[in-house]
């Protein structure tokens, strides 16, 4: 079982300073827990996020049920035995799938939609992959285009086998083009999920290879005000240890925050909260000062595979690599940053790695990206224990 | 100046063991050069190359030249200064794209055709996207069907803009397609190269990011024995301090060793002998025995890419990581290898990350394969101090 405390608060805000001691290992909060869908950070080794200062990765259940199978990992000791990866770690429960291969995939969005209100959905994007029920789902597998089913109660013996730390139960997540009738029918839903997903919780215990997991619930009710509220209640009600914040988080940034305010004023204020999908500099700083304690993203590492490379500048948080300017910079990505390619390559060096396709680059970027995710909860955190939430602009200003 | 010794050789035979001396370092022979095209090994950062042992690296001046440019590298202190690698460096001249961008294209083969002698040239692949004339070569440029102009005399100023220690001439690698009245005339040519090329190096003297320099000859002259010994008697003659085996090695590994013995036969005995582009196991402890000191080959970080992991194993010498045989498999690729993918990785989990694609896979498998042949190297190294030169079965027995 993972505890939660909190070490300290920021007044007039929802801020917290705290730490989630999990069976393999402490995380400090605020933090940013790395994507690792598939088992690994995309280019990544252990020892790179070890040299950075990762502290937690999240994986996908849907994505490892597919290949190579929950089975193999479970014979293998687990996510901890299989990927070496001997911190904690999170599963995502497939949730995030009935969306993204779902009605995210029809309406061709993503879990903010940044359109006006009312517009009718843009870029349409293909069929459902998914077909749902009270059951649970059905998922037509992306690299075989067999149909696997999910139900609250598999997942959770696929993620006994996968042995994370946190467990997510299956839940539906829904899109900012959905109705609020349509959102009510699959919040009430999630949480029909939630209580048999706990029951089979319950009846696992002490199976797999991590016996000590905890599973948190997670909130539902797209951007509707009386449903966030709602679900928030009802989840909360269930007894869970700790909370994921997920699904649509409605057309605008503005929306988000809205959405964070309604859900965390329901939640256990002693219990800690993740933030499902997000990950941009700015979010994250508003989401904490709203009360939120870790967050996943795959954005800073794909970004870095797509060239922009994070730092604190005098140009902002991005500096794209692609650019002609840095044919001859012999200077680091960022001073002071220490990571690995930091330390031994110029700007003009990566600049060519990326031109030429080289895979090289996309280790180096990628674990830049990461530091730089460390280094922004590090002074996310150094700020709340002096007693403030910190501006994006006192982040580019202050030291490194 | 590189400087070389031969500190043992084996009776009977013409392998021999030393050392040679470069600006940046010495590297043991018989060695294996790593292969860096665009300045970086595939997937691999420097630190990788130095925990595996690799001692030195080849990079290519037809590619570099094309991107970044010779000049923006000559600007960041050459290629030690761009890329962080401190050892030695080759650089090959882009006399092997003078055949791989133009006869190799257009006959379809590589530097050996295994078919039968005298048959019709194979999958023809397009046009020569090279013109060639007594002054140099113009060629297409890959990335954006420009057309560069490459003489003698511009290799040499590209090359002491790159500034590796050993640098080679520009030459015309012919195809085992050419006839003999081609590869004579393709090979006369070379000679009138090596001439020029030694004039510029000698009026270069002393510039570019490394003053010590040295320049190599490339014995061409195809599969003729009389081409061969004639090439290899007037390279010679122009008194470079060693020598580079290129062009076309026929079309079988039988008519590669004659061309090596032929040629070896026509060297100075004190003078270092590279074979260029081959790095098979049997090749090199074929080659060795017949006096070659170095090699370079792209082949065993290609193999890593495609999947045949390199292991000294009751199986022979590679291993097809796609098998589903390794999908539970927890052992390393190898027991005793000691690289960072079999310190911390197990099959299934390399199995896992090939079959899915992802980009952590490269660099593990290819840190691994140049491992592999860093310890082959010092196997063989080890079997010439103690007077013999290994067959492949022993290799396969002896301790890791």
């Amino acid at each position: 079982m993972s505890t939660f405390r909190i070490l300290a608060e920021v007044p007039g805000t929802e801020a917290r300073l705290g730490e989630l001691v999990t069976p393999h290992g402490v995380v400090r909060t605020p933090a940013f827990v790395a994507v690792a869908t598939r088992g690994t950070v995309k280019a990544l080794a252990v020892e790179d996020l070890e040299a950075v200062g990762v502290e937690v990765l999240i994986a996908n259940t849907y994505h490892l049920a597919l290949r190579p199978g929950a089975e193999a990992i479970g014979a293998l000791g687990g996510l901890h035995g299989f990927t070496g990866w001997q911190g904690p770690w999170f599963t995502d429960s497939g949730g995030f799938q009935v969306f993204s291969l779902g009605a995210g995939k029809v309406h061709g969005v993503g879990k903010i939609a940044p359109i006006f209100p009312g517009a009718a959905p843009i870029r349409p994007m293909g069929e459902s992959l998914v077909r749902l029920t009270e059951d649970g789902v059905r998922f037509r597998s992306v690299i075989d285009g067999s149909w696997i089913f999910f139900s609250p109660e598999e997942v959770i013996r696929l993620e006994r086998l996968l042995g994370a730390d946190v467990i997510l139960p299956l839940d539906e997540c829904t899109s900012p083009f959905h109705d609020e009738g349509y959102t009510r029918e699959a919040m009430e839903r999630t949480h029909r999920w939630a209580e048999r997903a706990l029951r089979a919780f319950e009846e696992t215990r002490g199976m797999g290879p991590n016996p000590d997991q905890a599973l948190w619930g997670i909130v539902q009710g797209g951007a509707y005000e009386d449903l966030r509220r709602a679900s928030a209640q009802a989840i909360a009600s269930m007894g869970f240890p700790g909370f994921a914040i997920g699904g649509s988080l409605g057309r605008s940034k503005e929306d988000m925050h809205r959405v964070l305010e309604w859900t965390v004023a329901e939640l256990p204020r002693d219990r800690p909260r993740h933030l499902l999908g997000i990950g941009a500099v700015e979010d994250i700083l508003v989401a904490v000062s709203l009360g939120v304690d870790t967050f996943d993203c795959a954005a800073p590492t794909r970004l870095a595979r797509n060239g922009a490379l994070l730092a604190f500048s005098e140009e902002g948080f991005r500096l794209n690599i692609k650019g002609a300017r840095f044919r001859r910079d012999d200077r680091p990505v960022e001073e002071g940053c220490g990571c690995p390619a930091c330390r031994s390559y110029s700007r003009a060096f990566l600049h060519h790695l990326f031109r030429s396709g080289e895979l090289s680059y996309y280790r180096l970027a990628t674990v830049h990206n990461l530091r730089f995710m460390v280094r922004l909860m590090a002074r996310v955190r150094a700020a709340l224990a002096g007693g403030t939430v910190p501006s994006p602009d006192r982040l580019l200003t202050s030291l490194s």
